[in-house]
C-alpha cells in the first residue's frame, strides 16, 4: 500500500483538525477516521465520515426526544431485542462512508450490493496506475474439487512460481500497452474509455462507498463468512473491526445472532428436537438430502 | 407545538454539550441541530444528525485522499457541473436525519418515496397523543373546479365555520371513545392495534427520516413544489431553509436547476427555436394539446 | 366484499379471453388471475399479473440460452439450495402484480416494505367509498398484558358489544360529515385533500403492489408470522396460497427454510450442542437472558 | 455473435411453442421474444419476459378493476400527462428481464443502475469463453482534446493497426495463460476465481437483467444519450428499439419528454424570457459561465 508522500500528508491535515460539534460522536470511530488500514498487497480501507452510534439506534428505535439512552444495560437489551426480532430499521439509522482501493474483480462482487452510494475513480476520465493484485503465496490456491466455487490445496514449488510469473507478467505488458496505446507521442493517442479494455481484473481501482449499518451487516455477513472469496473476505474482516470500534454493543448483537447464528430449516429443526429426546437420526431417516446433511452435521459439529 | 417541559429540556441538553470531531462539520447545521422548526399547528422538523458538507461532494466526486476541497469557486463550479449533468452519486454521499411530527395524511404522502430510512412511532405498541390538525383559516379552501386534485378559492363564513366544528368535533369524539375503548377500568380494555383504527387522518404521528442529499433534492423538487398538497409543502418549505444553510452551494445549483429550472419537451423546444426566429406559434401550429400548450405559456410568461 | 355488477362483469371478461403468448406461463397462476379473494369484510387481494415460474428461477440461475429445466428433480435440487444459501437474485427473475384492498392501518404497514411498486387510489383525486373495517367477534381482542405489541384474550359481552357499537358509529359519522363538507349543494365544497382528514383509519383503500418473489418471500416471512398483526397476517396468508400454486417448488423451500426455519443464535447453538452431549442446560448456565431462554425453550419444544 | 447450434436450438424451441395465457400480451413483443439481437463483435440481447403493455400502465393510474382501457386516445393523453408530471409509478407497473451478453467494461457501466435484479454468469464457479471485444475502425477513437471523459477523431493507418493488434495479442495471451493456470494436465490447476483475474476488461460476460419500464427509462436516457460511450450506446439503441414495439404511446411520450426534452435551469429560462421580447442576450449579460452559455447555445441551436 504505497501511498505517496502527498497522500500520507492530506492523511495527516484530516488527523490533525477536530471541530466542535453538537453531533453524536464515537470515540471508537474518531480513532479510525481518516488512517489508511492495508488489505491484500495493495489495497486499503479507510473511514471517511459516519453518522451514529449504539445510542442513535435506541433513539430512532424509540422515537425520542433526547438522545435515546437510558442506560447502557438497558441499551444493549434493547439492541439484541432488535436484531434477534429482526427489526432492522434502527439500525439503517446509522450510516458510514469508506474509501476503498481493491482490485476490479473484488469490485465486480462488491458492487452487487446494490443498497450504498458509490463514487468510482473512473477510467473513462482519468489514467489508472500501475497496480495490480498479485496473490501471496498463501493465497495461491487450487481448484476445490469438492465445490465448484471454492479453493482446494495451495498451489507449491514450480507451479506456483509458473502462476505468479504469469500474472506479474501479463500484467505488466497488459499496462505497458495500455500506456504506449494512450501515448500522445507521435500519435494522436487511444481514448481512455477504450484503453482502459486491455486492463485486467486484478489492476486496482478506487471508490466511495457509503452504506447504513443493516445493509454494511448484511454484507458483512455475506463476506466475512468462510464461503467468501478469500480477496474480499480480508477487506469484510477489517470493516468488522472497524465496526466493533464503532458500535461495540450492535457488533456484539450481529456477532451473535448473525455471524455465529445459525438458520435451521423446519426439517432440521425437527431433527434436533427428535436427536434431544433420545432418537438416534441418522440422513437416511432425517428427510433431509445428503448435500443437506452433510451441512447438518458440520453445524453441529457431529460431522 | 406545544413541547413538554421534558422534551424541551432534553433538546436544550443535546444543544448544549459539543464534543470535538474530526468529520467534515457544516457550521450552518450545527446551529439548526436539534432545534424545533414549528410547521403546521403541531408538527415540527429537528435535525438530528448529518453526515457531510458541500466540500465532501466534491470529495467523493474526485475520490480523494484528502478533503476534496480545491477552492471555493472550483467546487461551485464542479457542484453545478454535477447538478447540470445528472451525476447524482456525488450528492449522495451527504446524509441527514430528521425527526419529524406530522399528520397522517401527510406520512402517507410523504413515506411514497421509497430511498429513504424510516423509524415511525407505533401506535401498536404506544397510545398516541390527542394532537390534530385543524386547518388555519387561510387553508381551508374549496375543491378545484379545473384540477380534480387542488384547491380552489378559501372557504368563508358559516361554511368555513361548520368545517372547523365538524373536524375538531370529530377528532375529539373519536379520540375520546379512543380512550375509552383502551381503558382497563372495569373492562379489559382493547388492543392498542385495534384501537387506533377509529383514530382520523388529522392526527399527528412522529417518525426519524433519514436519506442521503440526492434522494432529497428529489423530494423537494416534488414536494417544494406549487402543485403539491399545502400540508406537505410547508415541511419541504422548511427542509429546504435548512439544506441552504447545509450545503449553501448545493442548494444553489439545485434551485436554480431543478427547483426554477423547466423540462420542455422536444415538441416544446422546437417552438421555442421557431419563435426565436420570429414565427408566430400558436397551438394550432404548436403541435402541442390544449393542456400541453396551457402549461408552455405559462412556463413562457406569456399566458 | 361487495363487488358491484360492473366490477364482476370486468374481471368476469378478463378472465374469459386468453391470448396465446411465448412466455413462461404458470397453470396454477392462470387459474387464479383476475378473481377477488376476499380478505377481512370488505377486503381482497387479485392478482392481475405475473412474469415467471420455478423454471424461471433455474433459468436465471443458470444465465442460460434455453429454459432453464433439466428435470423437475434437478430444479427442486437447484431451488432448495439456492434458498438454503440465501442466493436471492434468482428469486428476484420472478415478479407478480397485485390488486388488493385493505384498511389504511393495514395499508400503513404494508408500505413500510420498500421494494415494491404501488399505485394507490388517491383519495385527493377521487372520493372514497363508504366501506370500513369493522372486526368479526373473534377478532375483538384485549391488549396483551404481556407483550406491549399484541393480543391477548378476546372481549366480551357487553364490552365487545360497546367497542363495536363506537367503531361502527364513529365510522358513519365520520363519513356522514366527509359527505357534508365535500357537498357543493348550497355551499362551495371543502376540498377533497383536506376532507380526507376526517376518515379513520378504519376506511379502505386500494391500491396496485408489484414485487419480484424475493422481496415478496420476506413480506410473506414477517407477515405471515404469528407475531404480525391478525389484519395484515390474513392477506399475508391468502397470498401464500397464490404462491404456492404459482411457483410450487419455491414456495416449498421458502415453507422449509423460511417459514417453518428457525434461527438460533451462536449461544444458542452452543446450548444445543451442549445438550446433545448430554448436559443440563438451564438459564443459567446458559449465557442467555431470560427473554431469550424463554423463546429457545419455545423453539426447542421443551418450554 | 457466434451463437452454437445448440443455442439455437434452444431458441428456436423457445419461439415455437405458444400457449393460452389470462395476461396482457403486447404483440410486438411477442415478436422479439427469445431472439437474439446483436450488438458489438460479440455481444447480444435477448427479451426473456415481459409483464404489461400500454393499457396497463393507464390501468395502474386508475387502480381500476378492468383493464383500465378507455380508448387508445384517452391512453395516449393520460400516458403523455403522466410522463409530463413525472407520475412515475404507474411507469413502473410494467417489466421486461433481458438476456444480454456484453463486455465486461460495459457491464461495470450498466450495473451502476441499481433497481434492477441481475444474474451475471459466474466466473468464480465456470470457466468463461474465448471472446473478446475487438472495435470495429469506425469505434476507434482517439481522446478528445475538449471533453476528458469523451471521444476525438478516428485513429487511422498505422495507429490503428497497432492498437488492434496490441488489444488482440493481448486478449489472445491472456486467455491461453487463463487455460495453462486452470488445466489440471500435469499439475493442481489454479482455482477459477483467482484464474479469471488475468482475463482483460474486453471479454465477454452475461447476464440476466431485469428492470422496470420506469426504471428502464432512466438508464435509456442517460445510456442512448449522444455522450454515453458509444459500447454502452449500441445496447440501449437496441433496447429503445425493442420498448417501441412493447409500448408504443409510453415509449412516444418517452422520447418526446425525455430522451428529446430539454432541462433549461431558471437562468437559462429568463434568458429565453428575455430573448422572446427582443432583448439581446450574450453569455456577458446571461449570468451563465461560458460553458453553460455554450450548452444553452448548443439546446437553442443558435451555437
Amino acid at each position: 500500500m504505497p501511498l505517496t508522500q502527498d497522500q500520507l500528508a492530506e492523511i495527516e491535515a484530516q488527523r490533525g483538525q477536530t471541530t466542535p460539534t453538537l453531533r453524536a460522536t464515537a470515540p471508537g470511530m474518531e480513532n479510525r477516521l481518516y488512517t489508511a488500514h492495508p488489505v491484500l498487497d495493495h489495497g486499503l480501507i479507510r473511514v471517511i465520515d459516519y453518522m451514529g452510534d449504539d445510542a442513535a439506534i435506541c433513539q430512532a428505535a424509540r422515537v425520542s426526544y433526547g438522545t435515546g439512552t437510558k442506560s447502557v444495560s438497558n441499551d444493549e437489551g434493547l439492541i439484541r431485542y432488535l436484531m434477534r426480532h429482526w427489526h432492522s430499521t434502527p439500525f439503517e439509522m446509522c450510516e458510514v462512508k469508506f474509501h476503498v482501493k481493491l482490485p476490479v474483480f473484488v469490485a465486480r462482487q462488491w458492487i452487487r450490493h446494490r443498497t450504498a452510494n458509490v463514487n468510482e475513480y473512473s477510467a473513462r476520465y482519468s489514467i489508472l496506475d500501475r497496480e495490480f493484485y498479485i496473490p501471496a503465496p498463501d493465497a495461491l490456491a487450487a481448484q476445490s474439487t469438492v465445490n465448484n466455487q471454492g479453493r482446494g490445496e495451495l498451489l507449491e514449488g514450480e507451479e506456483a512460481a509458473r502462476v505468479l510469473d504469469i500474472l506479474k507478467t501479463d500484467a505488466a505488458r497488459a499496462y505497458d500497452n495500455y500506456e504506449a496505446m494512450l501515448s500522445t507521442e507521435g500519435q494522436k493517442g487511444l481514448a481512455r474509455e477504450l484503453a482502459r479494455m486491455n486492463l485486467p481484473a486484478n489492476i486496482y481501482t478506487q471508490w466511495y462507498w457509503k452504506t447504513d449499518l443493516h445493509n454494511l451487516f448484511h454484507f458483512l455477513r455475506l463476506r466475512a463468512d468462510v464461503h467468501a472469496q478469500y480477496e474480499i473476505r480480508v477487506y469484510a474482516q477489517v470493516m468488522c473491526e472497524i465496526v466493533a470500534d464503532w458500535v461495540p454493543l450492535a457488533y456484539k448483537a450481529f456477532a451473535d445472532y448473525r455471524m455465529g447464528g445459525v438458520n435451521l430449516s423446519a426439517t432440521a429443526m425437527d431433527c434436533v428436537r427428535r436427536m434431544l429426546k433420545g432418537e438416534t437420526v441418522t440422513q437416511e431417516n432425517s428427510g433431509m438430502s445428503a448435500g443437506e446433511w452433510r451441512e447438518f452435521e458440520g453445524v453441529l459439529g457431529s460431522g
